[in-house]
């Protein structure tokens, strides 16, 4: 299956009764700052404080119930594992949460409240797939990739899906890339649905391998990145890269400080908490490397997820 | 005038180019700890951050040219200031403010933000009356009273007027009770629209006036009230004591705990930020005072302005 507008329209049919529908926020402090019309699409008050919740719920209820009674099983950082927790648990079926021992705290204790049965392991790639597959073995449970999976991402896109929907004349979306599903499915919605919209990708520059990963044609592992926004640590997957070299306009790499900047700006002015990783997508306005004045410029704030004894102002 | 629900019928159409219709969350981890379906009505994410833009704008945009012309003023620890400001420079008028000395940073910078010539005094009652009588001696401007004003109130009314046309079938809605022009707009609008429907008054136990003065059939002033609940040191006024003697069914008060408690929960849980006095009316549900299991309870949360170097989890 390649993921196409389709999939994502009949993915938000499926888990419209479990997912919220987001509000659409408008700030005209922010406006006046970034001097553009800004679209916030909250993804950060979706259930479990993240758009992963769609991808995961459309993972989870396109299984046959043969396949959806063994359960399912990932590794994630944090909110793909609260996601698939919370979206197993509707199911009625076992999640199976392989995580960094290193996980902010306030994840391990959402996916434990959702019912998801956790293994530790090290913060390492190799760790977490290998404990995964370990896991998977002994449950036969399905593996739901956070991202390079086709269910994944096209339940992400149902962010877009909405905001293009709610605001039509949008000129450009821009979201956060990090392994890429929200990026590929918000790609393939907007372009799909109106021919011509600009899809921005949104990435720290500390953590930049997707950036080097289209210039170079190939996917760059990310190794070791270190930066604030901890949702994006991971590398382009096999199914997401391609989709983000064909719909994605440009790769844009933001600032740590733009980031910190301009997600203490919207918890002051927004009144909403948005995690560091949506504020990247925040950034590329804020630090305005590439010309959206006066564009009106849809943003997925992907999450929500802090920890409130760790703000990065007060560090 | 006597204040109706046609009063805030017309105030919505009158207000609704400059207000943000706010969104209406719901939150099942709040519903599971409070035992009780609770619909969110996000004033925080109104302009200003805060339901006063609603009452000021109605106040500001129901004056004369020939009143318009010559400025409003007011006192005002807050909410009410950056309220009156934005909705005076929306009307391109002039807008006096006295503030206490005292008054978080935050919203010092906000009200000079939106253009607001502040005066600030000493924090007390006759401080402020008696600087804001001389500068509405020298200007001629309209004093917009921050709460016992007919049209502010009726401003206030239009969060609950959309709260109920959104959900229609609540049983119960609760708002804090500080000078009382939220509650009072807000049981005007609910019980016109709803023959039936429950009105609640939260009100800190530490700034319990209102509480005391329903009980003695007679204002009873606050006097130094200790309460993190910062929006709601004020009394009663002469307009809306009257009012929630008539409408609203009981003032229940919370403890400072419960306020700190929930304020944290929602913004851990919910991802949005509210202020203590938004934390109050979600206090009447957290504390289990009065039962209200199984009901579907509309809560205005007021505001969303706190000062983000001063969290009181951290003090």
């Amino acid at each position: 299956m390649t993921v196409k507008l389709i999939h994502i329209q009949q993915a938000s049919e499926r888990i419209k009764p479990y997912i919220h529908r987001t509000p659409v926020l408008t700030n005209e402090s922010l406006n006046n700052q970034v001097n553009a019309r800004v679209y916030l699409k909250c993804e950060n008050l979706q259930k479990v404080g993240a758009f992963k919740f769609r991808g995961a719920c459309n993972a989870v209820f396109s299984l046959s119930d043969e396949e959806a009674v063994r359960g399912v099983s990932t590794h994630s950082s944090g909110n793909h594992a609260q996601a698939l927790a919370l979206a197993a648990k509707l199911r009625c079926i076992p999640a199976y949460i392989v995580m960094p021992k290193n996980a902010p705290k306030v994840k391990n204790e959402a996916v434990a409240g959702y019912g998801g049965q956790i293994t530790f392991c090290e913060p390492t790639l190799e760790a977490r797939e290998s404990t995964l597959a370990g896991i998977a073995r002994e449950t036969c449970s399905t593996i739901i990739h956070p991202y390079d999976n086709e269910h994944v991402i096209a339940g992400q896109g149902t962010a877009a899906l909405e905001l293009v929907e709610d605001i039509p004349d949008l000129d450009v979306i821009i979201a956060p890339v990090g392994g890429g599903g929200l990026i590929s499915g918000t790609a393939i919605a907007a372009t799909g649905l109106k021919h011509g919209i600009r899809v921005i990708a949104a990435e720290p520059e500390m953590a930049d391998d997707a950036f080097r990963s289209v210039q170079a044609g190939e996917i760059i592992p990310s190794v070791n990145p270190k930066t604030i926004a901890d949702g994006l640590l991971t590398s382009l997957g096999k199914i997401t890269f391609p989709i983000i070299q064909q719909h994605v306009e440009q790769i844009v790499t933001v600032s740590e400080s733009a980031i910190i900047e301009s997600m203490r700006f919207l918890w002051e002015r927004a009144k909403i908490i948005i995690e560091p990783s949506a504020a990247v997508a925040i950034s590329v306005l804020w630090e305005k490397k590439i010309d959206l004045s006066g564009s009106k410029v849809g943003v997925i704030l992907s999450g929500g997820n802090v920890d409130l004894e760790k703000l990065p102002w007060q560090m």
